[in-house]
């Protein structure tokens, strides 16, 4: 089902930008201009492992909302000293937990995006910050019609108040904002407040050896291999 | 002083779009196929002046934070019995309101942002909704990274937390941002916490008669006569 749908919200790290291939390929320039060497592969994989159990603690209580690049940038250092890297200097330190800001996206992307904008609006619903987002967008030409998601909800998802602010601020009714994201514990949490639900599968984004949402889970309104073909099935 | 600025803030209603215009280019049509007559720009100049008493009552705490939809329509059917219109449809209501999300851009508006955004990150910093601002943009192609101010602030320009509020979300110093405007009163507001200056003078907004905002009151970073010349000013 996608009459009646006027806003796609999109998730941002695995769906829109190849995080980890991005970290990678970034990884040995940083590390070499900084003398020391790296897994880049292991340490993208270690630094996402901390992104869930970080943002927990907010989600919980325990701590007040806090902008993703705060949280990237406290498991930066636990993940660095887990692998035996110190001595970086606050401007490195910095200028490494930004490469966040620097992520490329699957090829599919622009094209795709351009086409779904002549016709929906586009937002991200993503629980990065505005400007690591907007940083993002314009490096990468990512044509959102605005940036909405953890910072401006004040909270992360998957909490359900975080999906229902999207609509809201839209002044749309939660049935005419699809979330695209290729995870099915996003859709399913967007789904929990009404919201429609797109899968976009990306098989690659841990890895060759991924296991995980390789496939839809449920009786979402569309699966899609990449974005060309959601806005294919979107009629863009 | 230009150097250092990285982020553009611009003023919406005046500054980018000529709401005085459009609404008497818009109002014809409409009051002819609701069956009443109306002087539109009477009424036009009527309805923005409940503005900025609408927003004292959200600045001053005498009520929460609503959207300008919420004012805008509240004022509206106030103006309208003033007018002495009535019977209109809920529906029609909505549809009258929503001319704010309809609005023209002045000429030069489009071809300078366009210019502008090679350079800079673009944000609105109106008192306008986010749904407003996006409904707008779709329209008119401007080209924004994202939408700001006073709903993602929870306060109403020239509220100084405001203008604060768009430096922090973009995580740069206030003299990193540069606010753009037609008003010297949002100018000075925003000069006052630090930010940047552009004024362009938009010498008809209230009509030709107008008298108010015809020139820089102040010493401002930038003057220019519209957006193109803004951006020849700022090296785009």
């Amino acid at each position: 089902m996608t009459s009646g749908v006027k806003a796609l919200a999109f998730d941002v790290f695995g769906t829109v930008v190849d995080w980890r291939g991005s970290i990678i390929k970034m990884g040995p320039a940083f590390s070499a201009a900084h003398g020391f060497e790296l897994d880049w592969a292991a340490f993208a994989d270690a630094w996402r492992a901390e992104y869930q159990p970080s943002m927990e603690r907010v989600r919980s209580g325990e701590i007040g909302f806090v902008k993703l690049d705060i949280l990237h940038r406290v498991n930066l250092e636990k993940v660095l000293n887990d692998f035996g890297v110190g001595g970086l200097s606050e401007a490195a330190l910095d200028d490494f937990n930004r490469m966040w800001h620097r992520l490329d996206p699957w090829p599919d992307v622009v094209s795709g995006l351009t086409r779904l904008k002549t016709k929906y609006i586009l937002v991200t619903l993503s629980n990065g910050n505005v400007s690591l987002m907007v940083d993002m967008a314009k490096r990468a030409g990512l044509p959102w019609d605005t940036i909405l998601g953890a910072e401006i909800a004040g909270n992360y998802k998957p909490a359900p108040d975080v999906y229902r602010n999207a609509a809201d601020i839209l002044d749309l009714a939660p049935g005419e904002v699809m979330m695209v994201a290729a995870h099915n514990g996003d859709l399913i949490a967007a789904s929990g407040v009404g919201l429609r639900t797109a899968f976009v599968v990306r098989p690659t984004e841990y890895g060759s050896g991924q296991s995980t949402d390789q496939s839809a889970e449920r009786d979402y309104d569309v699966v899609a291999t990449d974005f060309v073909d959601l806005a294919a099935q979107l009629q863009t």
